[in-house]
This record gives structure tokens, sequence and C-alpha cells, in this order.
């Protein structure tokens, strides 16, 4: 399980990646293993679907239980798979890098990590960053 | 505009106004003036599904310019006019307390809070403590 | 039909009634034979969702072949048709006055009408006078 | 903010500018800072879907921060991520060029038009016209 409190540590410690990298205003989702919303923020100046896109990574990553790379790899290969993912979850899988999967020292998935933004691979840079800061396990 | 720093301040403020009613655990979403999310947290112990609650609450309140009270006595006398509008906003309506406009010093919706967890009433009350706790002001 | 022109016509005379009544600022939206919008108008100061709300009164209006007074007297009676209705339109038919159909002079509907923004009454009466001021006939 | 008086500037202007490049009956909408219609019109002859269309270009633009020329570019490269957009906003992202963003003095986004009916081009050089005219900036 994630706590809140680890959940905050998650979003505080991305956006200071963020912020380190100089990357664009980011937005950070960080979702239960049952892909649902623990905690959220969008950075001032974000465009206003972010929610939406950050939830997307993530919640793919949980529910197919593979990150966002292998999504898109997935997608490159077969991307009417990936488009009929997209429907059978109604609209909610978002196959890029930053969806990046939360694991605990086990190796079990309790969660996964969304963020946008920026390009997909600073974006998926920047979950590490903060999954890492709240000790915990990212597959990226 | 609510910037993400008034979010965290109203929904840390929120959730204290809960600790401090004892209320049971707490969601709270912000929303901007378009009605899509800022911020949103969930705390430990919470249901999975209050980001939609919480989210259907501000929802409501933004898109219809009514807060969540106003909206409860509407469906109180006419069910089937919200069950309209929930239907007409895509599921994202709930109309009951809890669901607080954010105002700023001119009078103009900048925005909603969304609460969820305890009763609608003490829902509402977490939520108005939370935006004045900002400097905003609330319309519940 | 319903020209563009008329459509204007429509929506600036339902506006300018608003006005001489001392509404609310309204919305507006004329919708053709088959329910799809001509043109739509919001004024400053109305809520971010009155599209929605303006587009169901119309829609319900046009697609049932009933205006929304007749709408909300069978929602009073029988409200699970009506929100069946409202499901079986993918959420698009809101059941009140405000929605009124448009009539040529043989009595055929040729669009409809949708205003949102003081009392479902008021708003009906806001789109009556849009209507004849184009020369056309209301169903209200 | 784009008050209604300025989006009947961009559509009266969007529209001539049409009329001057002899293009075919177009149809504009103006969307706010959260993606939702202040004013459209469809000019005589338009196939009846044209507000989905105009909408569709002018939201995904609104919600991803991005003009629809830049939308097409992402589309070209990552099919797959476009689609995702698309069903992660429930349908109502289109994206091509004639989706522009209307930015202020400031460069910051407060709104989008979206011109359907021509080319792609033509109607983002539509927009563009509208949105000028109206003493804003485009960004197409």
């Amino acid at each position: 399980m994630i706590s809140i409190r680890k959940a905050r540590t998650i979003i505080k410690s991305a956006l200071a990646k963020g912020k380190e990298m100089e990357l664009k205003p980011l937005s950070v989702v960080v979702l239960d293993a049952g892909g649902h919303p623990i905690a959220f923020e969008r950075e001032d100046g974000a465009s206003p679907g972010r929610f939406e896109i950050a939830r997307g990574k993530a919640y793919g990553a949980v529910m197919l239980g593979l990150p966002g790379s292998a999504q898109m790899a997935r997608a490159e290969n077969q991307a009417y798979f990936m488009g009929a993912m997209n429907g059978a979850f109604g609209g909610k899988v978002v196959p890029v890098p930053g969806g990046v999967l939360v694991k605990n020292r086990k190796g079990e998935v309790i969660g996964a990590v969304g963020v946008t933004g920026d390009t997909s691979e600073n974006d998926a840079e920047a979950a590490v960053a903060g999954i890492e800061a709240a000790g915990l396990f990212a597959d990226a």
C-alpha cells in the first residue's frame, strides 16, 4: 500500500526533479494497486487536461501490469492492440513513458505514478525520482 | 486562478479541519474554473472511489454555478432534473453538500472544492475551512 | 430549415428579451431538425456548463418531438421514463421548460431552441421571443 | 477571458475570411480556457456534424496546450498517442490544423478557436484571421 504520506513525498520529489532538470510544468498522479487516485498535483502553467493524461499513463501501467515504456513498445508493434486497450478501459490508457509501476521490496506492484508535461522520457525520469525518494521501487 | 500553492493550503487545511472535528478519513479535490483538477488527496482508510465522488461534487458546482447544497435542494424537488444534469455532464455531477464554490474578492467563481468521507454537511464544513485558510471565499 | 441568419436573429432576440426581463445571464442554442447545433451563445457571467444544459433542453425537444414543458410533465409522472430517455440519447436530454420546438407555417418541426440561465419558465419565455422575432412559430 | 463580444467578433471575422478566400461553408466555435463553448456558428450548407469537429479541434488545443498543427505532427509520428488522447478526453480531441490557441498579451492561453469546413490549413487561416480581428493572439 502507498500511504498518503508516501504519495506526498513522491509528488514533491518528482516536481523537485522536474525543477532541477528545468522541465516544463509537470503534473503528477499517484494511483493505488486498483488504479484509483491517492494524490495529484498540477503545477501552475500546465494545460488543464493534465489530470487525464497523467492518470492515463499510470492507469494503463497498473491495469496491464506494464510500465509505459513496455506499453509504447507494444503500441509501436501493434497499434490496434493498445487502441483496443484504450477502449476496453474506458479511454483511460495512455501508452507512453511516464507511467511507472511502483513496487515494494518483494517486487509486488502496489500502485503507479503518472507524470506528464515534458517529453515522455523526462516525465518518466521525474516519476522514478519521486518513487525512489519515497523508499519504493520504480519500474519505468 | 487558484495556484497550486493555494490548492495545497486548501487541502491541508480541510484535512486538518477533519482531524479537529474527528471526521472519518477525507478526500479533497480542488478544481479550476473550468472544472479541471489542480490537486487531490485521499487519506488512508478512505474507500478507493473517493476521487470520483469528490470531483463530482466540485464539478457540478463549477459547471452549474451552484454549490452542493443548492444542487441538493433542486434534487429534492426535481430529482429527474439533477439526474439529467448527471447525464449531460457525463456522469460527473454529484449534487450534495461538500461541493463548494471558490470565489475571489470580486465574487467571481475561480474554482471549486469537493470533499467526501463523512456526512455531507461535515464534508462541506471541512471544505469551507480549507478555502478560508487560503484567503479565498467559500460559497457552500 | 433554420438558416444561420434566422438562428442569429433567434439568439439576439432571446438575449434581448432576457435583458428586458432582467434575467440572469442566458445561454441560447439553436438546433436543426436533426438535433445538431447551428448556433450558440453564452453571455458573460454564465457558468461554463451552459452549452450542455441548453443543448439538452433543445435536443430532447427535437428527438422526442415534445417541448420541455411536456417532457417535464412526463418526468413528474414517470421519472424513470425520462431517465431512460436521458440514457438512450447519451445523456443529452434535459426535460424542463426552456426547450422549445421551432415550427414553420405548416406546423412542421424544423428545429429547437434551448435557453438556460434563469428559472425554466423565464428561459422558455426568452426562447419564444427569439423564435417569434425570426418569423417562426414556437411550441414551448 | 474571452468575452461574448470578442467571441462574436472572432466568428464574424473568421467567416468573412472564409468568404474572401472563397472557402466552403465554415463552422466556427470559440471555447474558454477550460474548453467550454462560448459561441458557435455553422454556415448554411455545412454538414450537420460540424459542431463536434470544430469543438474537437479547439478542445484538444486547450486541454493539451497544443495547437492543431502540433497535434497533427504528433499524430503523424505516434498515431496511437493521439488515439489515446481521444479516449482520455471522451472522444473530444480532433488533432488537425484548424484548432488554434487564443492567447492574451502576456502569452497566456485564454481559450481556443476551432474551424472546420474547408482544408485543415484553410480552416486554420480563417481561425487566425478571426482571432486577430478581435485584438487577440493566435497560436495555430
